[in-house]
């Protein structure tokens, strides 16, 4: 049997909080998915004027983040016509945006956020992990 | 031009809080959507314990109840053998626990509930809906 | 931060193993699914005669049976027209053969088996489970 | 009538025992899929830690070699703007890691690994095969 562990509601709403705050700072509203470590949404907001089409990319962002462990800047990065990696912007989210959320180095979960540019949405995700992280230190 | 009113992300608040609290008091964790009179994601949570299933089968029934301006459980007695609506479970949730949200006599939003038996799946629903009028009013 | 419990792969090996056993005694070659609690897959055997259109039927039962934390048959008996829960047919599937794994009172993973009749898939899933937990107790 | 030669079960657990043997020796748990000449699954395994994302993309992987009888990687390759073949990824897998099992000349079934990189993920596909080629040899 294998023990995992997993972000809680509380954790999620953590998460939530700080990637809201950075949000509203720079006054973009986004939509903000948190994801377990399997990938399964445990949470999800969409500001006030967050678009409609974020809701779904938002959760991709958070899925891909979790369930392959890292963030979605980095496929972005190699997954160009040519490299090896190309190709696998057809099954998960390479738009920036979503990041793994790590506790102890094991992936726990993961944050998407979509609504604004990628350096937007990036911001606002590291903005809800240094929150969370804050939070249970 | 339309004027079109919609759920904030308040009133979803208010709607998931008086689901949660339902769900605490039965003892029976739930996941929770949120969708606005278009049928869009506003807001969910997988209360800790909710089904995994039931991130999907929450917002179906949310959608359903916003976009379609009908209770699940409506569609349900209807979706027969024989009734000419009949059919229509495959493209919509008929299970019990998707309730639009009405003000003014106008669809607002939705919520849909999943993880427990229809009857409580739609008793939470309704106890979402109570908690957010009482806000409002 | 919440702690879960999953199947790993040598408990995957040992549901495998005990369902195999049962379908090659009753003379019936079978598509053999198992998931973790969160309904993801974890090992797969086709035997040879399992039939192709069983691949994705075994998987979906074990999907339910571990994400909805219920056994197929039981979704089967109450989804019928008129009842609130008719309907979850197109998102579950509620064909006898699914299965959840428990192990001290929690659902850990979940068994699908497909290619004979329902009867005969539910008795292999359950050999299956039967031998697990002979070997883990 | 035709006669189609097949990966049988045991071939399939050949393929993964390679497989995993290689994964475990350089410390990437794997998920590994193994499909027929049709490219309908025979067998999978996901070794305890690989990732939740990987149990789709190596099935992909795996359907790709096998059903269009050509490593993933060498669709890779020629998949970039202006070759007439750009475009094949929204439909078959390009990412490395997909290789056809052929015997004798003739495709007989595919595997697919994902959980590390692409070039990880294709020495071991080929050590699985290497494997299986020496037990039927």
């Amino acid at each position: 049997m294998l023990t995992m562990q997993r972000l809680d509601q509380q954790d999620a709403q953590h998460l939530i909080a700080g990637a809201r705050a950075k949000a509203t700072e720079i006054g973009v509203p986004m939509c903000i998915a948190i994801v377990d470590e399997s990938g399964n949404l445990i949470a999800f907001e969409r500001m006030d004027g967050g678009k409609t089409s974020s809701v779904i990319i938002a959760q991709e962002k958070a899925y891909t983040a979790a369930a392959a462990r890292k963030a979605t800047h980095e496929y972005n990065q190699i997954c160009q016509p040519g490299h090896l990696v190309f190709g696998i912007h057809t099954t998960l989210s390479i738009v920036g945006g979503g990041l793994p959320v790590t506790v102890n180095g094991e992936v726990v979960g993961g944050i998407g956020l979509s609504s604004g540019t990628p350096p937007q949405d990036m911001e606002c995700a590291q903005a809800g992990i240094d929150h969370f992280l804050a939070q249970i230190s």
